[in-house]
């Protein structure tokens, strides 16, 4: 067997960067606003918020932000009627582009697992025959 | 010339995976702790904290985090006199692992870009034979 | 009916700094930290830290945070076997003072009324015969 | 010398209580926002969405937030030349009100002590006769 090798420090490909970059955004998004007092009526402008912050970030080319805040439990009542932004609430897209390369994430919670799972959606690149080498080797991997 | 490509949508490869959950981890260091406030004497206790909840996310097997409370700037007087976390006084690294592959990835703020930057500085994979075909399409890209 | 008179501009007497202070503290540890990752094994972590943190900011001299994990409902699976902060987990106590006046103020989140409340729990000031006015003024407010 | 004492746990006077949630919702602006990626262009975006945030929450009647990007210090280059809201960005009015009782507060950052500030900048209450008792009070206390 082989040992395990460290490969010299990157630079990264195109694709891995945006791998990279897509979980920075979901991670931060995550993290940043969790909290925030958030009603059906201000959802929206805390949904566009979001967007226009992280359409700031390096690489990104969109970013659709919807919260539901229904999905929030059950309401307060009186002056405690209104919720906080929680992850069950978030549904978050993000699309970055590096060149002709391109990676889609999502944020969103599934009950199913009881988590807020972050996923990449979709993934475009350059014209199929160059990432040949690349689906083999990734078939070779379950070998 | 052969139109853009979208992937099926993945799974990812391990390697890839890594680098996404890098992110994620990265991102979401940066926008959880900022404005916790923060002194000499107290940031070993925010370090080890912060150490111990990334600890707990998917894939981490280490995490190393520091905070230099001086890089702040100039302190405030009297009861002012301590801080706030602030990007510059932030250096993280974590590592990541899934079977063979690793990830080590780093967040530091770098003054001569004015930026805090998040970076993968270290992979390690499995045997060198297994990865020719990803070089020799990273060589195809900038062809 | 006389009119509302607007005050001149303060300064606060201490008993009245110290609870606009104690909602500083509450509102700062409610939003700062939801979302971080914790477990049963890393609460105590978590809650050294943002005593320490707490207790650099003016006036305090007591804090005293309690997470309990177990409530935040159920837990995931295998690698999302973790929660997030969540208000329901915390417990927090923060005593201000200034001079012989002292606040403590509590949050604590309240399933009878969905929300986490933050209220003043505790007020010990100067000898009681200053206070008479005050609680004149109290019960006339009532009139 | 009199004992300090304790006086019986609250309830608080509407005074009392807008100072204590002036304080609730200063200290939750700051802790909640800082990181954010902001710029000149997404700035009223932001400013908008904490008012909407903040006009949820009890005894809030107006909310007003200004966010200066520029006074986040010098921008970096290229894909980095955004910004992450700051301290010394904000400045933030909240009105708060119980019945004929009115708190304003601010939160603002004063270079001069190099901290972020927040007072209560104005307050309005009923007839001036009620608060005799509180201002012999007031005088007592530094007698």
């Amino acid at each position: 067997m082989r040992p395990a090798r460290t490969r010299p420090t990157p630079p990264l490909s195109p694709h891995e960067t945006l791998l990279f970059e897509a979980g920075i955004k979901l991670g931060g998004i995550f993290h940043q606003y969790l909290g925030i007092p958030v009603s059906r009526r201000t959802a929206a402008s805390l949904e566009r918020a979001i967007e226009s912050a992280v359409g700031l970030q390096p690489f990104v080319r969109r970013a659709r932000v919807r919260i539901e805040p229904e999905r929030g439990g059950p309401l307060g009542r009186g002056r405690f009627a209104y919720r906080y932004l929680v992850p069950e609430m978030l549904d978050v897209r993000v699309g970055l582009r590096d060149g002709a390369e391109e990676v889609e994430a999502r944020l969103r919670h599934r009950p199913d697992l009881r988590y807020p799972l972050m996923s990449v959606v979709r993934v475009t690149g350059p014209p199929p025959l160059r990432r040949a080498p690349r689906r083999r080797r990734g078939a070779s991997r379950r070998a």
